[in-house]
């Protein structure tokens, strides 16, 4: 373990202070690896100052965990441990974060989450072979084994199981915890959406362990309808906005259509490495990456939310979670419109958000009201209503390049309800 | 021309409407190109936030030019070059925007400045063949002829030519003017670094055309005094950074030793092409791209300001400056402690400083005083002592990776001015 | 009308350019005098930067009026009408703004609207006589005019009258106006509290003008969501906060115990010079004017909210909404425990919080997606939820001083309720 | 001492928690009293925002003072020490701050330190007697005692001893202090003018104690620079500016004219008490009062700055210094011309900002380089020029009501300078 520190300046934070270990841990490829990788994926095609890193999330996650420790009071031992699962719990990101999260969960069966852990065990690498010969360095998994420090326990953390001291992992991953406060605040900051910005010292200082649990104190609840207010408003304008959305699935097309992929591989590259990878592939792969490069997208064809369909075509939207029977309709559109492969994506996002966000409609936070533990919905009808709010404006959306917007459009509802 | 406008959120100005030209101005692969060059080169290795654009900085310039347009009550056609000028003033820049420029001044003798011009006359493209099979774009080039806007005028307010209406490219290129003010607070803002932090409206406020010069309000001597100093603490904190200035130092190295590199080749790269091209070249090159790409930067082994060398190494170090000279000593290093090639770099940063921002100990505004034209030397002490401020802590600094270090520190008087 | 502007540095909107006309209003005692009344009454108890005055809130009102003029293309004669509007819509607010509202619409049935009009109509006058002695003013009434300004239609739109061009008073005065925005970052501004920070430009962008109703487009549902949602948080926080809500019952109090008080005087003073007036009456206004300096404040003996009271009780503070019922059981409370008058305050805020902001719980925005007009609830279920959110933390509270806290406390329910 | 803490919000800084000791000494008349104590005296006819008062800077002063004390580790005596003497420094300031301090120290010799060491010693008395009628309170020259807190030593750094341990007072009172930081920021945010917006933690950050001294380390050296610059512009652009110096020249005139006044009797009134008083004095104080209290201020009738002046003028200017010289000046105006009493006003700024405001030139700032103190002159240039730069425009002015201006303008040099 090194000795010094260093004071790294957060435009969110202002100084964050790393030392020890933590300096070992930032040093690791695992971690400078993800300031290659933007936090917001392709949202900077629309907002263009989102270019910030998962390394910056990481950072700021890992200070407003170390700050939330000292006002709870945690001891050595829990503080070092959950400050650990701060810096380390995005490792596991693919390039361009949750961007291509829904291929490769339907691919490989596996998220950055389980990914993550795998890391942390040891069990897979990030360095590529070329790259050990020119520099080496220290793991993750290596640091934490020569400090002893416990990697089950930060990959519970990580993993939100509640078991043991339930408070530890949900300062990290419950219904309001520090991970969503940094990115809602950091995603603000750099969108310049204001909907994200919080008083977050406010919110820390009502947070109190309570049974081995983090609850908020009554007067704590009007700085909670805040926060969900702000990240119901932040996943409408900005993760589910409709322009960012095709990017996004523009890319995860390109990726869908390389023969045989090895999904493994697309993990562990930084974003720029991937779009330069996109360029050795296919013609189809070729061209998303120049479309991208330009900002040249595709269109809206057609869209519905719920109040534009009837009962069964809501049925169709629902089977139409399902990837294969997704695949086949995109197949049908582009055989009946005479459409080349790749140039129609059908997008229904509902599954996807909760499972890339699983948290965006939880609100069962515990209030603390003299000596009782109580449901938010007894002081407030806010948290109700945020839970049955709509976030993206489709229930179901057709995209397809500018030249056949006008086919696809006129088509679509016949040939998806047929 | 396109009839819609569109609205860009800017983290900096808040809604940027743009409209009619601009919005095929702003599609063009040369604006868009921009997306993919950082406007602070390396910086976020030290900043973690530094990832902005040139694009976003290229939007902000324009929206500050149209607002002093407003409040100078510039007519029609004036408002149309000098707007037009600020969306282009850095179409020509390179990948990692400064960082290369030395090295590429140095073998082209070309500027980012003279590439602009090129771009808008049409004398250079910035698509490749491979791309053009994909999309069709109409070129800057194109567009301002179809509208009969006159290139000509454009490139001379970029280039700063001061005739015929000489307060156009005062605007956009002058001691104080709607460049220098966009990046220093947008610099400022996603470094978190807030010297950069302008009142820019104040100044505005006080901008007034005299005899065809545009000059600044007596009443505006204070945010006048402000915007230098704010100038050169953003030069001495963040542009001459040491740490930033050793990874660029390091980028800069890699490509100045690709055997047979064509450099207008690298010009129209994006960052992440240049980097992903590095990997493809020789092994030094690789091993530099890896090394950024984990952030392992070779360290300070020698460094000396001003007051630490006596008139003869001052001679020695001036020589310097010529990069034939500089890499003959570097050579020598090589020679005689048998080190790889690129293993160690000298560094004279005072001309570059010049060559890069011309502008960073420019003072000459022109006050109005009831009428009458004074210098700003009459108001405040505070321009004078602006221009004799040193910027980098060193006038010179020797580079090395981690095991050189120490021989290096060493010997680096010895061979530096024997 | 004078020729020249002045620019004026506001905390909030930057720079503010009064000209013409609004010069001369700004100059008039009835403005002026707002710069000696404080925009939140005495919240600057609690929150210590909250001194700010009426004069600024009623500056940024102008200014936002102005600016949605523009953005709206509004002609002219409408700009300069709303704006008029803007500038004096509260000059006929008492000292410590809505503090002694309640107070005197008891005795006076006059509130703070009325007495605007009033002094439009130059039916009522801020000068004294001995202060005409030493310096002469135009008045409002006497600008208005001259200028031939139609001060019936100005005192319409400030009244919230919908006849004619609804939209001009809509921008002023209903469910989301220019008022609210402006005191809603205002207040978060000076007091701390960032609820209140409301992206004031985005939600101007969403405006539009239907069938001569003020309505916002769908994109703007977003932003609706979050005004309104602020806008219910400050009122929890700050305006309904409770000490600060003890003082003002304490200041009222004082007012409502002189012997035989002409209410109209009170209108017109100063906030410190009603302080300076309580010290010329009796032995308990001298006591609470002593109190309030030193903030030694009364404190709560006993407080219930809804789900504490059953159906008798809470028909019992139902009753309590009456001023002479209220004054009868504070009587009750002093006879049976023997505590001089003025010591026992009975606070059942309800109703006045719907009497001084009637604006609280609206919603009934317009929304206008694709040129048919529909109610904010089809987009979002946050506004039904807004409208029954409880502000206050209790439905009647119990005040006293130090010494009788614990008494009061023990015979409450028993007096309160027999 | 009470047990619990509070936390206070603060515009500024934050949350600030306040405890144990603190709690009483904030309790205390003589702290709030400042409640009622503008920051910036009649600044807010200029800046509407100012309404800002001593409190809120007592309380940042006492936050910024423990959060250094944390930094440099200072033990809990030495804590307790500077944070009590931070809270404490301004309890001395009359009515409006600054603004009667030159009138007062002429004819009391004392200023507002000598009087906040006698409140510390209980040599004096915030409450009158009326006032101890009505409340009881300890005064913070009893808490002190009760606590056992050496009242000498608080006094010491108040005054800016600098024996025995030098860095406590240098903390609290030297070139850059945080009393200053404080209101330079505070003063920033509330006047709406950007200039004084510091990057605290930054600068806290290179203080180290060295050989008890407080000290910068070199890398502290810009933001010093720019501390040393913001003071500066915050000092001509608000302190200084010319009709907030009027409205305050005019106040002074009209204490200055009270027959016998006993200036004692005015230090303790909060502002609202010595406006309120003036009109209940002569003919002359009730008209000031009533211009102040409507905005219609005295116009600058002449004024000159160094390069207007000879050397014989400047003479004559320097011995206005002297106020009984420049009341005879006055008054042979008065005579001359024909005018009232208190309607003609010199002004001859340079003394009275000195002794208001001793550090303002002050730039002897240490900087520790490697182990060796150096000054900072050594590093920068800035230092010395901010020493000869000029702040307020004018050397002499003279001012008087509207009426008079032109007569005076007429006549202003031959009556001056015969």
């Amino acid at each position: 373990m090194t000795d010094e520190h260093k004071i790294i300046r957060d435009s969110i934070h202002g100084d964050i202070k790393v030392e020890g270990i933590f300096l070992d841990l930032l040093a690791t490829p695992e971690l400078q690896r993800l300031y290659n990788v933007k936090q917001l994926g392709l949202a900077h095609l629309v907002f263009p100052g989102a270019h910030h890193t998962r390394l910056e999330h990481s950072l700021g996650t890992y200070h407003m965990a170390l700050r939330s420790a000292e006002l709870l009071g945690l001891d050595r031992n829990e503080t070092e441990i959950v400050t650990c699962a701060a810096l380390l719990h995005d490792i596991g990101h693919g390039p361009f974060s949750h961007t291509l999260e829904a291929l490769l969960r339907d691919s490989l069966d596996v998220d950055h989450v389980e990914l993550t852990e795998k890391l942390i065990f040891g069990e897979y690498k990030i360095f590529d072979d070329r790259e050990k010969e020119f520099i080496s360095f220290q793991s993750v998994h290596e640091i934490l084994k020569k400090n002893s420090i416990d990697e089950k326990k930060i990959a519970n953390i990580i993993k939100g199981e509640k078991k043991d001291k339930p408070f530890l992992s949900q300062l990290l991953d419950s219904a309001i915890d520090v991970d969503q406060l940094d990115y809602l605040i950091r995603d603000a900051y750099y969108t310049g959406v204001a909907y994200g910005m919080i008083d977050i010292e406010r919110f820390l200082q009502t947070l109190v362990i309570h049974s081995d649990n983090l609850v908020v104190k009554r007067k704590g609840v009007g700085v909670v309808e805040n926060i969900l207010m702000a990240r119901a408003l932040m996943y409408s304008s900005i993760y589910f906005h409709k322009t960012v959305r095709i990017a996004e699935l523009m890319l995860s097309k390109a990726i869908e259509l390389i023969p045989d992929a090895e999904p493994f591989d697309f993990f562990k590259m930084t974003d720029s490495e991937l779009v330069n990878d996109l360029k050795r592939r296919g013609v189809f792969q070729q061209k998303i990456a120049t479309c991208l490069k330009y900002r040249k997208l595709y269109k809206q064809a057609y869209a519905a939310d719920h109040s534009n369909l009837n009962e069964q075509q809501r049925d169709i939207v629902k089977k139409l979670d399902n990837s294969k029977f997704r695949k086949r309709k995109e197949q049908e559109f582009e055989d009946t419109l005479n459409i080349l492969p790749g140039h129609i994506i059908i997008d229904v996002p509902y599954k996807e958000l909760h499972q890339s966000e699983p948290r965006i409609d939880q609100t069962d936070i515990m209030i603390l009201d003299e000596y009782k533990i109580k449901k938010l919905d007894e002081f407030t009808p806010i948290a109700s209503a945020i839970r049955s709010r709509p976030i993206p404006d489709w229930m179901i959306m057709i995209v397809t390049d500018e030249k056949h917007r006008t086919t696809v459009a006129d088509k679509a509802e016949k040939i998806l309800f047929n």
